[in-house]
Order: structure tokens, then C-alpha cells, then sequence
């Protein structure tokens, strides 16, 4: 069965058969429909290599992460991946690896490849290479974090919710020395989670003194070196909040290796709910983001753009906190920390 | 510090430095090295976009790994990405999800952005949509699976070696019931772990019967299927080796989900090293695999091919056994599980 056999069929063009296979949005999604259900009774099978290059290009989005090995991200991804098909769109994933320099290259190839849309998690920098893609017309949306575009689409989490959830929690407990991991300060996400510890903190009264709150990278490794800081401090916390998952493991392995017992010594809330986080020795307590909806949401809006739609919208979701036996009352009760005056309100000011 | 200043700085014509910017694979190594280490001195600062858009193309390779939330392929994408980006190139991803139609689609899509050369996971389908990217002079490497395609570059892991290492370790503890939960046979990774297991077992002359093995799809949720089966059995194994770390996420839960104590009651083996693995209780044993190395690899062959190689390369790696808390004795002295004459061979022939 050709094209031509197929259009004469359904009593439309050949125009539109080729259309409905190949440009999906150019077509009237019920025309759509009856072409490919057509397609598929008579078993016309489109060679995609040989159709690819004949028209020179396939119909793509482009996504970028800020880090491939983040499994948040492998979730979005699958959900992206998952609006995309359907309209017969591939997603292009390109790694940031949190460096400005290689978001920016990431922008330039996606561009040069003729996606179109793009959606990616912001490094925050390079507003200007953001406004040059916007300037030609293609659909950008924010994930996870605000880029600081202004009136761009977007899709975000209430972070500080996240972290009011987690203090709420050690608190409802009994701690009061309790300290942090903290992201990157150049992200809204690290801003947004260390802002809603110390606005928590300060709401109920307690103190944070200076070496409770350290700024990492969003990576194990620092916040290996972090966590074996803050636990061998004369007086250490009693409770961690972890702004990701990947500095949870990093700080699980000085929790590891000191010998800490979590929760009768130490008590962790952290952000994200990876896969093996219920089977770690304890469970952990996390707070989860919907990353399922982030990924389905972020996708929508792209495909509301490329169809038309001028508006552009923002979506904030609310993350949850799941309770597991990484965190207990503290062993005996607790006075707050130790704190030099000027330090009581922020840490980092 | 234009483009021209540049030139007459170092000597060179303007379409060198050009190029050494924009096409780095056209200019000799040291070339290329005296212009960035020149334009960086100089603050030199291409506008990335500008330019992908002027050239109308960005220099990238395209990777497609089968199942983008399975750790091993995070490490493989990072691996990659560090050889192609001090080459001036980008990475661009593709998720096949272990699809054989998605996998056509990814093919199709890299070829039309017009990647310089194609590095994937195969599914083992697609051998037509291969000889054509072949055939239009793309360098296409074969990662972790071979797809089948003869004469082509691959990067592969001993499986069989995995399996034997596993089933060795297993036996050398007194286990005589070892079961396998096994992946696609589509898929050369599943049938040679398979294939190992089954050898090792029977060159220890100990007998498989049907019920212990069960080949799944690489997922966890399969997996956890086949596990909850297997230990509901009249006699269940005293040893359990899986094909793959998203299958032992499913295994684990059937095993919590059921109480059974892990390596009391029942030792595992799993092929991956993930990040939380040796912090699960009990730590994981495990057969890892030398994901950093496969994709420097990988990245290596295709760049070769890029520079003009003619003749094909394979390299095939060892995985390595780490043990830790998930495998012990047996309870008591085992005897081999109980078994039908017919299927002391292969149960799945």
C-alpha cells in the first residue's frame, strides 16, 4: 500500500496522508487519527530512516537536565517522553551537568537541530542565549527551577513548602539542633529549599548557628565532606534536612563511616524519593517531589506553545513528606544550639 | 578579539581559526590547541547560539541507551560526554526504552539532525535502519549489546564471565539451589547472562529445574513477580542471581514484601553496582560492570572512525565480583533442588 493507495482510500490529498505520518500538528487531530488507524489496518509501514532524510528532519522537542545521573531526572524524562510520543514528536535530552558553560552549548545544538521546543531545568545563567531562542520563536519552558526569564512558561515546585514540611517534621519531634545541606545559592531550587529551613527555623524560635547550615553542589561528594564536618563538631546536630538526593548519599556515607546510628543519633529528612530509599538501612524519610507530573506537565505546556497559544503559564506543585525510620525523637531532650548573637538570622548574610 | 585580530595574532588564516572553533575534527590537534589557548587568553567568547544558527549546524554524536532511569547508562552518558566535549562536540541523547519502534524512531531522528556518528544500546531489531545509517558513511558503535550488525565497532562486557562469577561465588558458599532471574532474550545482554548461568550451573553438575528461572524484561516490576513465584514455591532456592539492578529493585521488594531475610533465608547476587547498593541492608553483593570505561570506550571508537579509521574495533570487558552483606552460607547442607530428567539441560529449550 502506497501513500497515494491510502489517500485515495480515505478520500483525502496525498498532501495530507504525507502530513498526518510525517508534520502531525499540521494536520487536524481527527484527520490524524483516521490516516494512522488506516495506515496501520493496511499495514503501511514508513521506512523513519528513509523518511527522515528525505524531508530532512524529524519532528523533535528538546530537554535539558542539569544531571543525566540524577534519578529525578530519569523520571521526567520517561514522563516527557511519554506527551511527546503520542503527538508524534522525540525528545533530544542534552546534560547541562550544572555548568553554565555546557547549558549554553546545549541551547546552540538544540537550536541548530531545529527542536521545536525546548525544555530544561535552568542553570540560572544565560538569560542571554534564553532570550535569543525566545526571539526566534521557540517555545522555552522552565522545569524545577526558575531561568529568570521573564513571562516564560514554567513548572515548579513549592520548595519551601518542601522544606517547612521537613523542619515541621524533626520539630513535631523534638529536636532543636537541627542543621543542613544545602544546594547551590545560584539555583531556585537550592535558594528556595535552604530560604524555607532558616524561615522554619526562625518561625519557631530556634537558632542556626553558622556551622549548621553548609552550601553544596547538589553532588555526594561535598556533602560527604559537609556531613563528616557538622558530625564531628563538639556539638553536633541532632537532625539533618538534605536539599537532594544525591548529597543524601554523599552525607549517608559519613554517616557510615563514623559510625553515627541514624535515628538514635542522628535523625535525616531529604529531598527526593529514589527508588532503593526505602530499602536503605534505615528507610529514609524523604520529601517527595511528583516528578511524574513535572516531567507530564512540562510537556504540555511545550505542545500548548508550538500549538498556538500565546499566554504563558506557570504551575507550582506542592511536594510531600513520607515518613520512614530515618528520623525519631532525639535521645534525650534538647536545648537549642549554641549561637553567637549575630548569627541568628542568616548564616549566610 | 575578532576572528580576524585572532588570525593575524597566531599567524593563521582566519577560515583556521575558524574552523578550530567551529570544526575542530578539519585542524590538526596542535593547531586546535594554540587557537583556544589564544582566544581563551584573549577572552575570546563565541556566541554559541549565534553561531549554531549561522553555521546551521552544531557538531554532535548521537548516543541511544535503551532505559534511560537505569543507572548503569547515567555513568555511560557522563563517560561519553567527557571524551566528546574537549573534542568540541555535544552529546545527543536518545531513551529506546527497550523498544524496538523507539529505537527505529531514535535512529531516524539522529540521522536527520545529522549526528557525525551514533553510538547505542541496542534492542537487536533495527538491523535494516542500521545498514542504512551504515551505508550513508555514520560511524555506529555498539554499546553494551551487540546489535548484530557485522564488521561494526562495539564495547562489550563479558556476560557469560558475570554469570559464572556469580554462580561460582554462590557455590563456593555451599548453595546447590540457585535460581536466575533472567533478562530479555532479544537482547544479547539477557541471553549470555542467562547462557552463563546455565553453563556454570551445570558444569558444577547442579540441576536447574523449570521453576527456577524466570526471564523478565530488564524492569522491576517483573521481576518482583517472578521473585514473589519463586519463593512461594513448595522448596525455594537458597540463592538467587539477577540479570540486571532495575530487576533486583523488583526482587527486593518481593522480599521484604514476604519477610524473608536476606542472606539468611536467601542470598542474592545482582549484575550493576548502583550508588546506594552498599548501603541497602543488607549491602548488596554484586557483579559490577565497568560502565565508566565501556563509554570512554565507546566515545574513543566512534571519534576514531570520525578521524577516518577504516577498520572495525572491539573491545569486550570484564565485570567484576563484589561481595558484601547479601550472600552467606546456606542455613544447613543443601542438596540440589529436585528435578525432572527432561530439564537438566536448558529449561527454556
Amino acid at each position: 500500500m502506497t501513500i497515494k493507495e491510502l489517500a485515495s482510500q480515505l478520500g483525502v490529498s496525498t498532501a495530507t496522508v504525507s502530513r498526518a505520518l510525517s508534520q502531525p500538528e499540521l494536520v487536524a487531530p481527527e484527520t490524524r487519527s483516521r490516516v494512522l488507524a488506516a495506515a496501520k489496518a493496511c499495514g503501511y509501514q514508513p521506512d523513519a530512516i528513509a523518511r527522515s532524510l528525505r524531508t530532512g528532519r524529524t519532528q523533535s522537542i528538546g530537554l535539558i537536565v542539569s544531571d543525566i545521573t540524577n534519578p529525578f531526572y530519569a523520571t521526567v524524562v520517561r514522563a516527557i517522553e511519554n506527551v511527546a510520543r503520542p503527538r508524534g514528536y522525540s525528545v533530544i535530552i542534552c546534560n547541562a551537568d550544572e555548568n553554565p558553560q555546557r547549558e549554553e552549548e546545549a541551547l546552540a545544538l538544540l537550536a541548530s537541530k531545529q527542536v521545536a521546543g525546548i525544555i530544561h531545568a535552568s542553570t540560572g545563567a544565560n538569560l542571554r542565549a534564553l532570550e535569543a531562542l525566545r526571539a526566534r520563536g521557540i517555545p522555552l519552558v522552565d522545569l524545577d527551577r526558575a531561568s529568570g526569564l521573564s513571562g516564560v512558561d514554567a513548572v515548579l515546585v513549592d520548595n519551601a513548602l518542601g522544606a517547612r514540611l521537613a523542619v515541621g517534621h524533626l520539630i513535631s519531634l523534638g529536636h532543636r539542633r537541627i542543621a543542613t545541606i544545602a544546594g547551590p545559592q545560584t539555583l531556585t531550587t537550592g535558594r528556595e529549599r535552604l530560604d524555607g529551613f532558616l524561615a522554619a527555623m526562625r518561625s519557631a524560635g530556634l537558632p542556626v548557628p553558622p556551622e549548621f547550615v553548609h552550601t553544596c553542589d547538589f553532588q555526594a561528594e561535598s556533602a560527604e565532606l559537609a556531613a563528616a564536618e557538622m558530625l564531628s563538631l563538639p556539638h553536633p546536630p541532632s537532625a539533618l534536612f538534605v536539599a537532594n538526593n544525591a548529597m543524601m548519599a554523599g552525607a549517608f556515607a559519613a554517616i557510615r563511616e563514623r559510625g553515627v546510628r541514624v535515628p538514635e543519633e542522628l535523625s535525616t529528612v531529604s529531598f527526593d524519593d529514589v527508588q532503593w530509599a526505602k530499602y536503605i538501612e534505615p528507610p529514609l524519610t524523604v520529601i517527595a517531589q511528583p516528578a511524574e507530573i513535572i516531567g507530564a506537565m512540562a510537556a504540555e505546556l511545550v505542545f500548548r506553545r508550538i500549538g498556538g497559544e500565546k499566554r504563558p503559564a506557570r504551575r507550582v506543585l506542592d511536594p510531600v513528606l513520607i515518613v520512614r525510620g530515618s528520623t525519631a525523637a532525639p535521645a534525650r531532650a534538647q536545648k537549642p544550639a549554641p549561637l553567637r548573637p549575630a548569627s541568628m538570622t542568616n548564616p549566610l548574610g
